[in-house]
């Protein structure tokens, strides 16, 4: 009966019906005994019409100004909620990310949190009250100015409100029923995981898993805040994500395998004929950092023995492929490159499993289930939990769906596949 | 070439293209050598639309939430005011309530000011910035929560920041020309004053006049804060408000009269039959003033020898009427009187100018006109320099023109008559 967590997104406070059913919802958990905070992002397209408004103003919104427009929106929403809460007689107040003591750097747009002094939440909670607070915002240490966490804002603050406030779960309700062992939308057999590891989602998360985004699951690892993903819809319990299974959830049987995510957000560019010595690799990667542009894999062919050059080829955001191609471009003399080629039909699928460490046989089967369903590899990468390809974009839904077959994670297997033995 | 405060009302940010519109005249002040600070409203009908959000999740919405919630207003159109003076090449930068240093006391949804410790504007000001700052909003001393300052907070905000930063002028942007003799839609000859004391500034706000609110005219005077009330549409000089005419204004010639006023948003109630005793006013009225309602106008008639029963009438804002009636009708027996008569068809119809104290015959010329205008009268009521009467709601808009033309204010006049002697 301690101190409950609670975030629940756009999606789920959409309307004036939506906000009064999270209220209930609200309400219930407080009723069953437990301290509530909740934390809220803004309503349904909040957030897009303001952006839109401020284009009509400015082409280019500046930074602290944007900050403090975008945050109008959680504002709507959370003094909404704390009236429906307290039309059904209970008490409740509502909390700026300033005044919920959430300090940031001053990276207006995508600032960082520092510090958490949730005195005022506290005080509030004391006082019998449930606990309402701006998602996505904090205010800035040096300058106190309102500022905003980027995308993915209001997770991060209500896993850094559950660390701060030493909470026994984060609730992070969503309009899914929790985290699958494949994106349902292409593998309709996808299971929903009672629970699964930090260390298992972070790898999802970063391959192309939507539900939770890297930046809050690694904050929670961090001070070991159990997360409860659920739908505010359903009412159904969801995922936990935690380092331990909690009491009375059974994690899968024999489970490698966690699940197979893919990611069809990237694109590749292949650096054609660079001359195989070393430092050229570092001229190529130094002149897309300086962009500051984030790439994921990458893959240097065999060089050719004939005329001592290779490929050199790599993925990034799609969104910033041409940021990219121009500053290999302008470098085009230094590098000393033939050509470049951009290819943005491409896909990535992942395996993660923090069982492959100890289980051979993962990357055989792999690969093997890839090569039956006639998926064709064009770059390969590894972690020590996970194994990622990049193919055809067309090839995507069949690979995951064969993958996520192969390995037992359908919902009408028996059983998740067992390997033997040690390594893969 | 000193400080300037504008305030900016809601119709004129009512979308992108007026908060454009708005940051170019912004602009052209700072360009002309000023330190700017800009306070501006909500856009168009947002605060309306919050409004019709918080009675779909609640039929009475909480005090201190349904602040937060506001506030959320101004907080999209003075960020997105400041963005679109950046994008005119000029440094901005937007500040909360709160952050302006707005104190007030903790009575939501119409707090009062108690102090303005504007360290933060004072700082953007010096570091060359031009500061936009949330209307309508502030901090309470105590609590730390966030309040709003009621109908017309905007004005008072600027007004307040002006008094603050030892302030030039106070600019109120509205969407009309500035304060006139009469409401132009009533009467067509009605004139722009060019200046009007603070003193009959405050009677026409209380009589009816809606440019601009008693309580931000009063506050202009105790600081001594010149206003010009202009309009951000047109950009013709409005009308000054101050304790003298400033430099180059001309006051109109001898005026004794500044205008007539009119308000047709009050009821009258008579409590017919009253004992005509010591006490009987007082139990009636200590049981209005328990209700919480304020009144106007009081007339008592004169006794009936034979009865010696008498009635009185007062007038009182339509909105508040069935609150009275029944306070009153709860109140019969203590009281004592017959019955209660309640009327809603009835206007006030008012002359003001610091001139009728030292000329004879404008309370005289005042009855005249509406004699001859064939508008029967049913209440008086007068201060110092105003004569107000109540008449038939019909018979207000004969009236004020009669009374207007009488006076000489019409703008085909040579100009306005003109009394000698003293006393009225």
């Amino acid at each position: 009966m301690g101190l409950v967590v609670q975030k629940y997104g756009g999606s789920s406070v959409a309307d004036a019906e939506g906000i009064k059913r999270v209220a209930r919802r609200i309400v219930d958990t407080k009723k069953a005994g437990h301290q509530v905070v909740v934390v809220v992002s803004a309503m349904g397209d909040t957030t897009d019409e303001l952006i839109d408004l401020a284009e009509q103003v400015s082409p280019i919104p500046a930074g602290r100004e944007f900050d403090m427009l975008l945050t109008a929106g959680e504002r709507i929403s959370m003094a909404l909620l704390a009236m429906a809460i307290k039309t059904l007689g209970h008490e409740a107040q509502s909390f700026t990310g300033s005044q919920a003591g959430v300090i940031t750097d001053s990276v207006h747009n995508k600032a960082r949190i520092i510090d958490v002094t949730p005195g005022r939440i506290r005080t509030a909670l004391d006082e019998g009250n449930i606990a309402i607070v701006a998602g996505f915002q904090g205010v800035s240490q040096d300058k106190k100015d309102i500022t905003t966490l980027g995308r993915g804002g209001s997770d991060t603050t209500a896993v850094a409100l559950a660390a701060a406030l030493d909470a026994e779960v984060c609730e992070i309700y969503t309009d899914v029923d929790g985290v699958f062992t494949a994106d349902p939308r292409v593998v309709k057999k996808a299971r929903k995981m009672e629970w699964i590891s930090f260390e298992d989602m972070l790898e999802l998360a970063s391959s192309g898993s939507k539900v939770l985004l890297h930046r809050c699951v690694e904050y929670a690892r961090r001070y070991n805040i159990p997360i409860h993903v659920r739908s505010s819809f359903s009412g159904l319990p969801g995922t936990w994500v935690s380092n331990e299974p909690p009491q009375g959830v059974k994690p899968m049987e024999q489970a490698i395998i966690s699940g197979v995510s893919h990611d069809t957000s990237e694109a590749k560019i292949t650096v054609v004929g660079v001359p195989d010595k070393p430092g050229e690799a570092a001229t190529i990667f130094r002149a897309i950092a300086d962009a500051e542009i984030n790439i994921d894999m990458v893959v240097q062919n065999v060089s050719a023995a004939a005329t001592g050059l290779t490929d050199i080829s790599f993925t990034l955001p799609k969104a910033e492929g041409h940021k990219a191609m121009e500053a290999l471009t302008r470098a085009q003399t230094v590098i000393g490159f033939d050509a470049l080629r951009y290819d943005d039909q491409i896909g990535k699928i992942s395996l993660v499993g923090a069982g492959m460490k100890t289980n051979p046989g993962v990357t055989a089967t792999f690969f093997e289930a890839l090569s039956n369903a006639g998926v064709n590899i064009e770059l390969i990468s590894t972690s020590e939990i996970r194994i990622s390809v990049v193919t055809r974009v067309d090839d995507v839904k069949p690979a995951v769906q064969a993958v996520h077959s192969a390995f037992g994670l359908d919902s009408d297997s028996d059983e998740a596949v067992v390997y033997g033995g040690t390594g893969r």
